[in-house]
Formats: C-alpha cells, sequence, structure tokens
C-alpha cells in the first residue's frame, strides 16, 4: 500500500522496524537517540549548533506551529499570516485562539505571496512584529518563496515564523543566512521520511533566551523546553513518542545519504510523473506548471455524473494506493503527495492505477476532461 | 529487556507488531481502528456512551493535564490541588502557567490525601470551582482514593479533574457512578499496555458543551475535538500518532480479555514480589505496607559509601532490565515500575538481578541495609 496523502507518507521498512521497540526515554541509549535526532534536524536546517537548537515537541505539526508563535509572539502581539490556504487559515487560528492577533495579508488561491505586498504591509502596520509563512502549502501544492520573504521582513525589521512542516527536508532552507528567523516547524512525518507523533521547532537560541515566560502555557513553552535541554545530560523533558523518534534517527540517517538535493529531485520527478500522467488521464491539475511546487498536486475533481471523492478512493485503494478522501480546496479537488521513500517508476504505476479507478466509476478519459472544471484563473 | 522506569511499559510483542505499519490517518480503515480505540478506553472507564466521549490528544499525559484544566476551568478559575507529589506539583504547574489557580492542599509525603481536609477546604472557598487529583501518584507510590474524594466534592457542588495516567485501567473506575467527574486524562502507555505518544481525556458531553470557548488554545481544546468527533464519519482532528493508536487498538484487546480485575492483580502480585523481594535484599521501601499502591515501588536509597544511581541503572540493564536515571522524591530513591506485559515470576528474576546489581557495585545485604536512609515519619 503506497500512501500519496500527503503524510504521514510510505517508510522505507528500516524506518518501520525501528517502531517495533519498547524504549526507554531517560535511559542513557535513549538520550543519545533523542540528541542525535535533534541534531540530525538542525543540521537539515542547515542551522548552527552555535546559534540554534532542534527542540522536540510530542504531537502534531499544529502543537508546534502554535508553540512557536505562543513562544516569540507575547500575549497579545500581531504577526502578519499571508492567507495562502487551508494551512495558513490553520496558523492564523492557531495564533487566534491564542490570544495573538494574526493579521491576513489576502493571496489568490493561484499566487505566490507577492514580496512587494508583504513589505507594504509591514510598512504600514509597524505593530506587526513578525511575519509567519507556510513554505508548502499543501492546500493548493505551491511553494512560498521563504527565504525571500525572510529577508525582506529581515530588512524591515520583523522576525519570522515558518511552518515548513510539508516542505523541511526537501526544500531549500539555509538558516545560517536568516538570522531573522525565530522558528522553523517541522515533523517527522513527512519529508524526513519518518513516522507520524512527533514535531520540532528550531529556533534562535538568544531568541528563546529572550522569549522566557510568553508562552501562557508549560506543554507548548518553547523556551522551557530550551532550558531544559541546557541541563548537564538533557533528556526529554516530557514522555516523548519514543518509537517514533527512534525511526526517526533511522531516516535521518538516510536522508542524509541521499543528501537533500537528490531527495528534493526525486519528488519533482515523482510530481512530473503525476502532473504529466493525470493530463494524459484527461484530469486537469489545480495549478499551472508554473506555480506547481513538488510535494503535493491538487487535481481539479471531474465533473462528470458519477464522480464521487469517496469511491475513487476506494477503487484506488483495491489497487495499493491511498489518497485523501476529503477535500482541501474551495474548488472540489484531490490532493496526491509526491513525498515518501518512493521514485516515479512507482508514481507512473500510481497513475496508471488512478485510470483504471477512474474506469472503475464510470469515468472515462473524455468524461474527465470535458466538462471538468476550468483551472483557477490566474494573476498576471 | 525489561522497562521497570514505570511507563512507558514493555508491552506485547503483537502489540508493537501494529507500530511498524504506514496508516494513513483519515483512511476509512483507520478511522475505524481510530473510533474502536475511543470506544475500547470509554469502556476501560466503564462510561456510558450517551454521557460520555473518549478524546484522544497527540502527545504525553502532561498535555492531556493542561487540556482538560484549559477546556474546564476557564481562565483565571481556581482548583484546588492537594499537593501529592512530583506529578501533582505538574499538575499544578500547568494550571498555573495556563492562567488558572492552582490552590495546593498540604499532603505528607507518606499519607493518602485526606477527604476531611479536602471538604474543609472546599467549603472554606467558594471560589474553588474544581478539585484536581492525581489518582497514582508516581513521586511516592501512593493511590489516592478519588472515588471517595469525587464523591466529597460532588457534595459540596465542585467539579473534579482526575490525572488518572498511571493508574487507568488498573484502579477501579466507573464513571457511571461519578458524575461530578468532568474529565479523566490518561495515556496509551501505562496500564493499557501500549506505546507512547497518545492521550486521551474521557469527559462528560454536557461539561464539553458547555466548556466551548474556555481553552485559549486551538491545540490543547478539548470541546473543540469533542465539537469534531460529531462530525458524519469523524477522524482524528489533526494528525494522529497513528502506528501507536493502531497499537493501542490491539493493546486494548488484549485488555479486555484479560480483565481490570486480572490486570490489577498482576500489578499487585508484582509489586508484592518486588516489595518483599527488596526488603530481602536489605533495601527499604519508601512505603509502608498499607499505603504502598500497586503501580510504582520507590525504594529508599542505600546509604552506602559507594551507592551510585546511574551505576546501579547500568549494572541492572547488563542484566536485562531497565530503571529510571534520576529521582522523583525529596529523599533519594529509585523507583520500579509494576506495571506492563509481565508478571511475578518475572519480577522476581528482576528482584535477584538488582540483587546482583548490588553487588557490582560493591554493596551488600548488610551495607544496603544498615545506615540506609530511614523511612519517612509516618502520620497517625
Amino acid at each position: 500500500m503506497l500512501l500519496l496523502i500527503p503524510g504521514p507518507v510510505t517508510t522505507d521498512a528500516r524506518v518501520k522496524a525501528a517502531m517495533a521497540q519498547d524504549y526507554a526515554p531517560w535511559d542513557n541509549d535513549f538520550r543519545q537517540t533523542y540528541r542525535q535526532v535533534c541534531d540530525g534536524v538542525l543540521r537539515v536546517a542547515q542551522a548552527s549548533p552555535d546559534e540554534h537548537a532542534a527542540l522536540a515537541l510530542p504531537g502534531c505539526g499544529h502543537f508546534a506551529v502554535e508553540a512557536a508563535i505562543r513562544t516569540f509572539v507575547p500575549q497579545g502581539g500581531r504577526l502578519l499570516a499571508p492567507s495562502t490556504g487551508a494551512y495558513a487559515a490553520r496558523l492564523q487560528k492557531l495564533a487566534g485562539d491564542a490570544g495573538r492577533i494574526a493579521v491576513p495579508l489576502a493571496v489568490g488561491p493561484a499566487e505566490r505571496v507577492n514580496p512587494l505586498a508583504v513589505a507594504a504591509a509591514l510598512e504600514q502596520d509597524p505593530t506587526l512584529t513578525h511575519l509567519a509563512l507556510v513554505y508548502s502549502e499543501t492546500g493548493s501544492g505551491i511553494c512560498h518563496d521563504v527565504p525571500e520573504l525572510a529577508r525582506i521582513a529581515h530588512a524591515l525589521g520583523r522576525r519570522i515564523i515558518v511552518d515548513a512542516v510539508s516542505a523541511f527536508g526537501a526544500l531549500p532552507l539555509d538558516l545560517r543566512g536568516l538570522p531573522a528567523v525565530d522558528a522553523v516547524v517541522l515533523t517527522a512525518n513527512k519529508c524526513l521520511e519518518g513516522l507520524p507523533g512527533a514535531a520540532f521547532v528550531v529556533a534562535r537560541r538568544d531568541s528563546l533566551e529572550a522569549a522566557r515566560g510568553n508562552a501562557g502555557s508549560w506543554s507548548l513553552d518553547l523556551a522551557d523546553i530550551y532550558q531544559h535541554t541546557l541541563q548537564p545530560n538533557a533528556g526529554p523533558r516530557f514522555t516523548p513518542p519514543a518509537p517514533t523518534l527512534a525511526a526517526l534517527a533511522v531516516a535521518l540517517d538516510l536522508y542524509h545519504e541521499e543528501g537533500r538535493e537528490a531527495r528534493l529531485a526525486r519528488y519533482t520527478a515523482n510530481m512530473r510523473a503525476l502532473y504529466d500522467g493525470i493530463g494524459a488521464l484527461g484530469l486537469t491539475p489545480y495549478l499551472p506548471p508554473a506555480l506547481q511546487g513538488p510535494i503535493v498536486v491538487n487535481v481539479l475533481a471531474p465533473d462528470a455524473p458519477t464522480w464521487n471523492l469517496q469511491l475513487f478512493v476506494d477503487a484506488l485503494k483495491r489497487r495499493g494506493y491511498v489518497l485523501s478522501n476529503f477535500y482541501n480546496t474551495e474548488q472540489p479537488t484531490f490532493r496526491v503527495g509526491c513525498i515518501g521513500a518512493f521514485g516515479p517508476d512507482r508514481m507512473r504505476l500510481a497513475v496508471d492505477a488512478m485510470g483504471a479507478a477512474l474506469g472503475d466509476i464510470g469515468i472515462s478519459r473524455e468524461s474527465a476532461a470535458s466538462g471538468g472544471f476550468f483551472p483557477l484563473p490566474l494573476t498576471a
């Protein structure tokens, strides 16, 4: 069964094998695994161990996004949060429920965040201390230019929080060159090809020191987790998802063997095999090629009378491929992940299976294409 | 390797095997696993599905304790929190950092929570809307009489939050008879004999409806998780630790096969084998027999010149048994868990290994006993 949902991803058998063990989280052997994982995450971010720390948080990516906002934006503080799609909307709600004010910036559904619009919004409102960005927006498939936007915010004296959950390990990130980035949020189960249950924040040590007392939540206080890491022979603060971390240690070894550029190239090849393949099936991608990122492809649902997402998902699953069974965009689209421990040959087989699954629910190449929704209008 | 740390626990091989798979968390098959786990947890709590819901939260027990306090005690609200030990202290800090006021009630280190003192404290301060209790206090090994204390608080018109993390599934709990209990917090990796990464709160449906808007944290808002469960074909709200939940489904099957009373009897037999065994080694338990609970035994560190907790832990680990390598009590004690997928025969072997490990670090039966710390003074 290949997961294309797009994350949790399909993992290597060696990664999964590390899950099937009982670990003692504060045992000295596990402390070493724990530090190895944090060091590995730091290395993926091209962060300097002197300037940055990788902090592990049990749970999911949303928890780590909330933790980053709580820790670095004080209660009542304001952050600019471009509305890039479903995951930006979640970031805005996480901030708002935590008593921070997320000021939205309109972004079209098929647009990259406009650097000029960000600069203008920050210039107009000096109370916006932070810019919060989703690097790869699963809600569209677009990857936004986080390094460029971070440089603009930095030039205007602002700090940056990056939700890199879907992007981390594949898209370029060199924290040494981005000193205004306070926090980068990631999880084990996306491009690092680990399993779900563990989130991380890579954060600046000086910012973590300055942020003590901000969080208003012990569970989600990154400054407290950081202080804990400074203790001699530090282990996890609270009970960690130990098997998930041990599996991530294996996944990080595989990651560093492959290298970021090779991993991105593999995902890009997966995306191209999928993007071209669905076109040949008569389906229409949500995004034009120039905007399509390498992580997730959203595909417009055919406007055929027999179309039914759950039936399509079921038919595809009988063939060994798992898609999400819900919509994530305003126009109905199904989303297909290009990430995980597999390559373009397998993606081509997945496309073949999609064609057969469409046939199962009575949709031909012609009915997939004719009457299909038009792609979104693109801005000039 | 047998984990005696006391939790995460040693799990059955069938439970671990379920960890080593890739799961799609919103796939219909997994939705069924998810509901099965929540239903199984509800059944362990002897809760009524009409009146209660079991809500899953990714992460650790502390997150779920904070979530329960945030959800049921409004910002600025006050709760009485008897100071039973290290885990009660953590509950107090979780509440305080979240802007709730945890009013401590002094409890001696070798005392059960006194029902009269709780009643007096609640009567004296009508602003205390809640009583928060740790059922099995890992910091001592004492199990407090949660059903009795809950009835007293109920009679005084107060609501109850129970940290049952170490107790759930072993100690008696019949929520049908405890209508004033708003929330019971548990995790997968203690007496349910699952793996770490998933926490749960069993809560009243009417209380969850009334608590909307309290939490001040989307991540930790149980009322929001509850509203999500009311959707048709509901799955997890955020990405769950899917392998941990799938493993818990297996663990719950094993649990229901064994039954709560048999499981408690097994743990009690483990505790007795340990308690009697360490006495025969010359070591002194932290608690007298009448106060010793069945979950964890704290053992006073010998006052011998060669005693060193880490060396003892290392020597024991070479023999296949893992203990915690830190102290959890004011007097130095090492703690030994009696929970997990093993019985008293194996605990007797663990005691033999402890004797040998003491020998390895130069501590004889005589030096373990002579000059050992005296047990705590006991109240009448």
